[in-house]
C-alpha cells in the first residue's frame, strides 16, 4: 500500500508531549508498516517556547498561537496533552467543531465536560478518542467501545490509581499511612502534592468515564460518589487480614435496573479476588458483560511513555478510519438515571466497640434485622474492658445499613461504631460450561 | 447518522453460528448505534439444511452452495465458524480473493495457513480478523494490532488453554491426572475427546497467531515447539509445591536479537506471578513490550457466545472501517528467523535421584557448571535408600541443559533424571516511577 504522509499537532509539550514526539520518531517506519501511514508532527501549542525541554522538536514546531494548529487545514488530527480543564476544553471544542479529530489523554476533561465533547464530536462527523486518559496504555476504552460492542457490559470494577494501590500494599506490609506514601513519593509513585490521588477524585473521574463508555450514558464526575483512602489506619488493615481480605481503593460502575451507580472507596477485597492481587503501583479493570462473562486488563496505569504510546495508537486509529464515519456515533446517546444513592447495595463490613456483657450483640443483631440487613460473618475478641466486634453484612442497601448505624450508636451498649467499607468478595463469575 | 444495511454471511451454522445469529438478532440495536449500521446475516453455508438447529436462521438463509455467499456481490462481509483446515481455507482465500472481507474464528486455519490468508487479504484490498481464532472474547489480537502499535512487544506469555489449567488446578487439590480430566470433562471444560488440548496443540496454535501478530512476522504452526501435561504426576505437582510454585501449560514467545523462539510446555510457575493465579479454565495473555512495560488480559477462552461476541466484534470493526485500507497491510510483513531450538534460554527445573553419598552433588555441580549452568535453588531429600535432588537453574541454553542431563544421567551416582521444565518467576517487569 502506498504511504500517506499526516500532520499531526499537539496542544501542550511537556512529559507526555514530549515523549509523543519521541516515539512518533523512533516508531516511524513500524507506524507506517501497521498503518500505510507516516504521522509527522508539524505543530506544538505551547506557553513558552525558550523553555528549555526534553527532546524539543525541529524548529518551527513549537507556537504559542493556537490558530496556527485550528486554521491550518492540512492538520486534520490533533492530540491534547496540555491537561487541565482550561483552557484545554475550550481548544479541544473549537477543533471538534472546525472538523478537526482529537485525541485526549486528559482525564478531568473528559470526566467534567465529555458529554458536550462527545456531541461536538458527532455532530462535527469527527472522532473523538481518549485512550489514555484512563489508565495510560491499559487499552480499555478500546476495547469497551470496540471489542465489546455486543457484550451488555453491566459492571465494571477496578483498581485505577496505582498511587493508592502502592500505598495500601505497602501498609500491609507493616508502614504507616504516612510512611507507605513517603514510600510511594520517594520511588515515583506519587506526587509530590498527592491529594487528587489519595481522596479518591483521579479514580473518581476514571471511574466516570468508563462508565460513560461501557453504559453509554452521560455518567460525569459530578455523578460519582467517592471518598479515599486517608482515613485507613493499621487498624482497619489487621481487621482485613483477619477476615482473609485486604483493602484497596475499588471503583465500582453497576448498571442496575436502568439505572446507574458509580462509587470509587476503599473496600475489603478477598485475598483470592483478582483485584486483591494486582500488583503494587498497576492497575486492573475487570469488565462483566452476558456474552463475555468477565475481562480483566492490568497494566501500569500511568508514566509519559505508556501515555504516550496509547495517544500514539489513537492517531492511529483515528488516520486509519478516518471519513468513514466509525466511532463517530456518540459514545454517550443515552442518559439513564442516576440510582438513588441510598438504593446502591454492597456487602459491607463495619466494626462496633461493644460493652462485653450479655445482650449486646443480640441488641446489635436485631437493629441490624430490623432493617432486613443479614450478617454474613461476625469474629468478636476482647478489647480492654469491652468487645470489639467485626461484622460483615450480607448484600445490603447503603441507605439501610445508615440508618442501621445511626441506630447502633444510640445504643447505649455501643461506644463507637466505624465507617463501613463495602466487601468485594464474590467472582462476579458463573463458570459456565463450553465443551 | 443514518444507519446503513449490511448483508453479512457466514461459513457454518453450528454452535458459534448459531449464536452469531443470535446475538445479531438480540444486539441489532445496540450495534446500530454503536457503529451507525445494521447487520443482517442473509447466508449460511451448511452441509444438511435439514439438520435439526438451535436457533435456526429464516427461510432460505442456510445453503449448501458457496457459489450463493462468493458470487453476491451484495456481501461484502463473511465469518468463516465452520472449523477445520479444509475445506474451510479454500473457501476464505477464495473470498478474499474476491474481494471480500474475512473474519475467522478458526485457529488451526489461521495458525497453519495464516501467511497465505494474509497475504490474499493485502493482495485484495480487504480484510482478514480472526479476533475469535484466539482465545474467543478475550481482544488480544486487536489490542496487539491497533493499541500496541508504538509499544514494541518482545514477549508474549500465555494461559491459552483453559482445559489443561483447569486440570492442573484440579491436580494440585489433591486429584490424578485422570480423575481431574475427568472432572474437566463433567463440567463441560474438556472435549470427549481432549487430545489436541492436553498434548500442548491447541495452545500452539494460538502462540503461533500470537507471535505473528506481535512480531509481524510468520509464524506457523510448525514453529512451535510443544509438549502437553500427559506426563505430569502428583510428584511434579509436590514438588513445585515445595518450592512455592505450580506448574501450569505456558505458552512463551520472544523476540530474541532478531529472531523468535515459540514454545508450550508445562512450566513451574511462582506461586507470586500474575500466570499461577489464572482462575480454573480461565486464559491470560502477558504482553510485554519497551513501551507499555506489561499489559496483562484475562478472561474465558472458548465458549459459543464468547467466541461469537469476538466474531461480532470483528464484523462491525470491518464495517466501519472498509474502504479505509485501515488494518489492511500485512500482519506479518516480515520473515524473522527462527531461533535455533538449542539457543532458546529460561531458568530450568528438574530432579535427580542420586546416591546418598559424599561426593554425589560435587560431580553433579560439576557436570552443571562445565556447561556454564549455575544453580539457583537446591532442595535435597531422603528418598528410600538414596536422595531426590531438586534443582532450579539460573538462565540457562536449552542446548546446554539437554547435554548437562545426557552426561548426568550417565554417572554411576545418577539413577534417574525428570524431564526438565521451564520456570517463570520474574515478573518481567522494572518498577519504573512516573512522578
Amino acid at each position: 500500500m502506498a504511504s500517506v504522509d499526516v500532520p499531526v499537532a499537539l496542544l501542550g509539550y511537556g512529559t507526555v508531549g514530549a515523549a509523543v514526539n519521541r516515539l512518533l520518531t523512533d516508531s516511524a517506519d513500524d507506524i507506517e508498516r501497521a498503518t500505510g501511514h507516516r504521522i509527522r508532527l508539524v505543530k506544538a501549542l505551547v506557553r513558552d517556547p525558550r523553555k528549555e525541554r526534553d527532546y524539543p522538536p525541529p524548529g518551527g514546531v513549537l507556537t504559542t498561537d493556537f490558530s496556527e494548529i485550528a486554521n491550518d487545514p492540512s492538520i486534520q488530527v490533533v492530540a491534547e496533552v496540555m491537561g487541565g480543564v482550561d483552557p484545554a476544553g475550550g481548544y479541544v471544542l473549537d477543533l471538534l467543531r472546525g472538523g478537526k479529530h482529537v485525541v485526549t489523554a486528559n482525564k478531568q476533561l473528559v470526566a467534567r465536560r465529555g458529554a458536550e465533547l462527545f456531541e461536538a464530536a458527532s455532530e462535527g462527523g469527527v472522532q473523538l478518542r481518549f485512550e489514555a486518559s484512563v489508565c495510560a496504555a491499559i487499552p480499555v476504552i478500546k476495547v469497551l467501545r470496540e471489542s465489546l460492542v455486543v457484550s451488555n457490559v453491566h459492571r465494571v470494577l477496578g483498581i485505577v490509581n496505582g498511587t493508592t494501590n502502592f500505598v495500601l500494599t505497602e501498609m500491609e506490609a507493616g508502614k504507616t499511612y504516612d510512611e507507605a506514601l513517603a514510600e510511594a513519593q520517594r520511588r515515583g509513585f506519587a506526587e509530590a502534592d498527592p491529594s487528587d490521588d489519595v481522596n479518591g477524585a483521579d479514580a473518581a473521574a476514571k471511574m466516570a468515564i468508563l462508565a460513560t463508555v461501557a453504559f453509554n450514558s452521560r455518567v460525569g464526575l459530578e455523578d460519582v460518589d467517592y471518598s479515599g483512602i486517608t482515613a485507613i489506619d493499621p487498624l482497619d488493615i489487621a481487621a482485613a487480614d483477619q477476615l482473609d481480605m485486604v483493602i484497596r481503593l475499588v471503583g465500582a460502575a453497576r448498571l442496575v435496573d436502568g439505572q446507574f451507580d458509580v462509587r470509587v472507596q476503599a473496600a475489603l477485597v478477598d485475598k483470592q479476588h483478582p483485584l486483591a492481587k494486582v500488583n503494587g503501583a498497576f492497575n486492573a479493570v475487570m469488565l462483566q458483560g452476558d456474552a463475555i462473562r468477565e475481562i480483566t486488563l492490568e497494566g501500569p496505569g500511568a508514566g509519559g511513555i505508556e501515555t504516550a504510546s496509547a495517544v500514539i495508537a489513537d492517531m492511529a486509529s483515528v488516520i486509519g478510519t478516518m471519513g468513514t464515519g466509525f466511532l463517530q456515533n456518540d459514545a454517550a446517546w443515552r442518559e439513564l438515571p442516576r440510582l438513588p444513592s441510598g438504593d446502591s447495595t454492597s456487602p459491607f463490613y463495619f466494626r462496633l466497640s461493644v460493652e462485653d456483657r450479655p445482650g449486646a450483640l443480640a441488641r446489635v443483631a436485631d437493629e441490624l434485622a430490623q432493617r432486613e440487613i443479614s450478617i454474613a460473618r461476625l469474629l468478636q475478641h476482647q478489647n480492654g474492658s469491652g468487645a470489639a466486634l467485626h461484622v460483615v453484612t450480607h448484600e445490603a442497601r447503603v441507605g439501610a445499613l445508615d440508618d442501621a448505624l445511626v441506630a447502633l450508636g444510640a445504643l447505649p451498649e455501643v461506644h463507637a461504631a466505624s465507617r463501613p467499607m463495602p466487601v468485594v468478595s464474590d467472582r462476579g463469575v458463573a463458570e459456565l460450561g463450553w465443551a
